[in-house]
């Protein structure tokens, strides 16, 4: 099954210019977690007639570029995190050091005014890069049931 | 509030080297969905031992490089997608064609085989690079009464 090669397009790499960035109080993560944290994303003006109709969803996604994640921090592909009975693999983590540092976070849409969206559990610090928004559809990204590891806690 | 400009360094371009590629039978959209097809996500292997702990999970996120999305795509910002009482932004919709072409997909790990992962339901043609692999967790990613656009309809 291993037909790919290294000179396969599918991995080339690829590059995407930020639409926009995050404006938000904390500066890091806060103690309590990101539930109730609001704040804006300011969506670049000639990205702005990409919003029309956005309103009409109650939930987006946001799809981050989380800079600030070194290069060895990209290379370290198991950590040891909390609770954890050992060394876990960073895909079966949502730790934000991983080899492509693209976060994901599904957040309340409180308001849009103009380009600015106003957002409520976004997990993302001030000035943080926004790649994409799409709109939350419970009937392709709403999974209650899906089951986790033991070990798995929440805030 | 608009305090950044284009020269910020939340603006700047990120490049993203694949970790892997889709193996599946499709080269186009089913006609009845993705919901039921099952496919492979192969990951090279230097990045296999990201992988550990990932059998433990239900599901996992699929994150998508959508190649074959032209340059004259990518700048239209808005469509007219069936069902829909007129023009929508591409930030409303969950179409491929908009300024980052970065696909996010729910899907049911079925197996892992080494460094391959053999996944139902991933709305993606053979090929397709994979930029990254999260675990779902429900905690953060379900919200099963998000509210959508009376036109949203499912195959």
């Amino acid at each position: 099954m291993r037909l790919r090669r290294r000179d396969d397009p599918s991995l080339e790499a690829v590059t995407y210019r930020p639409i926009g960035h995050v404006r938000s109080a904390p500066r890091r993560a806060p103690a309590g977690g990101w539930r109730d944290v609001e704040s804006s994303i300011v969506i670049e003006d000639e990205f702005g007639a990409g919003l029309a109709g956005i309103e009409e969803y109650g939930h987006v996604w946001v799809v981050l570029a989380l800079h600030g994640v070194a290069e060895e921090e990209r290379r370290l592909l198991r950590r040891s995190p909390p609770g954890a009975p050992g060394e876990v693999g960073v895909f079966a983590l949502r730790t934000q050091m991983r080899p492509n540092p693209i976060g994901i976070s599904a957040v309340r849409l409180l308001a849009v005014e103009g380009t600015t969206l106003r957002v409520r559990g976004l997990d993302a610090i001030d000035g943080t890069s926004v790649l994409d928004i799409k709109p939350y559809i419970p009937y392709y990204d709403s999974v209650p049931d899906a089951s986790v590891p033991d070990w798995i806690g929440h805030p």
